[in-house]
């Protein structure tokens, strides 16, 4: 295949100071830097931005309006019922969502080969909504995402529309989620070093 | 760009036989025939797959086994409360789930550039989780797909955790996604031509 990024080691480099500076700021989930480590270490591959998955209570305006959208609560764990109705206390207007995203991780690749052997070894560690998300001679990046998901409405302008029973079944789900998913990131850190070149 | 695929023709042969089949056999969801035939009018497209969206009841053993889930309901429309109050009815044993699927299309292109400009007119229109599925001399796979979801936990083992009047408020935040990504296909039939050679 032809097709690689013209300016690969300046994007990885601009890249890598990106994350540099995230790290320090603490804007990096914990649980995925060894992770994220040892894709850098790769010589045709960078990470650009990720995430470890997460459990979360959203107000929203309405659905689909992310910009004025309001976490109540978002843990990159699992979590508690005490935890979660405590987010829900504090719902006051619009929609009121639980919701569950499993990791989601974007990494540039130096050629479209590179890109799609990352996403064949994805696809077969459990992340199966993974896609290659750009390809152009600017930009090649491979999302890695798996199917791991709950969007549970809760309620509306301050109403519940569930009882703590229902709320604390869904949170059993939602950690079980959680519990198969981080499963699937430790396989593929374990698995990524097969994509150094010899 | 250089990559094409190789046996494009005779790809869009097949494909086109497999969907006059599928149609005789009233296997395609109606509302979608329409963009289905533009986009295969198309010299650079044809498409291997499509669902037009849909809302559904399910009965899965565990969370993620769609193999041996099953459908209580399923509609490609709009539904109405008693129609889910019907199918939940239904439910005996495994975990009971309501959920709401965005369209999806499965394109094969000719070039990896044509891959890229069905991908932004997608984007471009809505279908904000479009991406490309495969690349490769032969199979260049775009899929369309739009960020309406929803997955909601109904009950397990027969025990139903929520009552009627949620099972109503959720049916209407579907049906609100269900005329939000009718909307959205019909913008992208009346957009595809745009993608036709001169």
């Amino acid at each position: 295949m032809f097709l690689y990024t013209e300016n690969f080691d300046e994007q990885k480099e601009k890249a890598m100071e990106g994350l540099r500076k995230a790290l320090e700021e603490d804007k990096v989930d914990h649980d995925i830097i060894p992770l994220l480590e040892k894709i850098n270490a790769l010589q045709n591959y960078f990470t650009t931005s990720s995430c470890s998955g997460r459990i979360s209570v959203m107000e929203m305006p309405h659905f689909g309006d992310k910009v004025n959208s309001v976490w109540l609560g978002k843990w990159h764990r699992e979590v508690r019922l005490e935890e979660v109705l405590e987010a829900v206390g504090k719902h006051r207007s619009g929609q009121l969502w639980f919701l569950v995203r499993s990791p989601i991780l974007h990494v540039g690749a130096r050629t479209l080969e590179d890109a799609v052997r990352l996403l064949n070894l994805a696809i077969g560690l459990g992340f199966k909504y993974s896609n290659i998300k750009s390809v152009s001679h600017k930009k090649l990046v491979v999302e890695i995402r798996s199917t791991e998901r709950m969007d549970v409405p809760l309620g509306e302008n301050g109403e519940l529309w569930v009882d703590e029973a229902y709320i604390e079944k869904i949170v059993n789900l939602a950690n079980a989620q959680v519990r198969r998913f981080k499963g699937k990131l430790k396989r593929l850190e374990e698995e990524i070093e097969k994509l150094q070149e010899d």
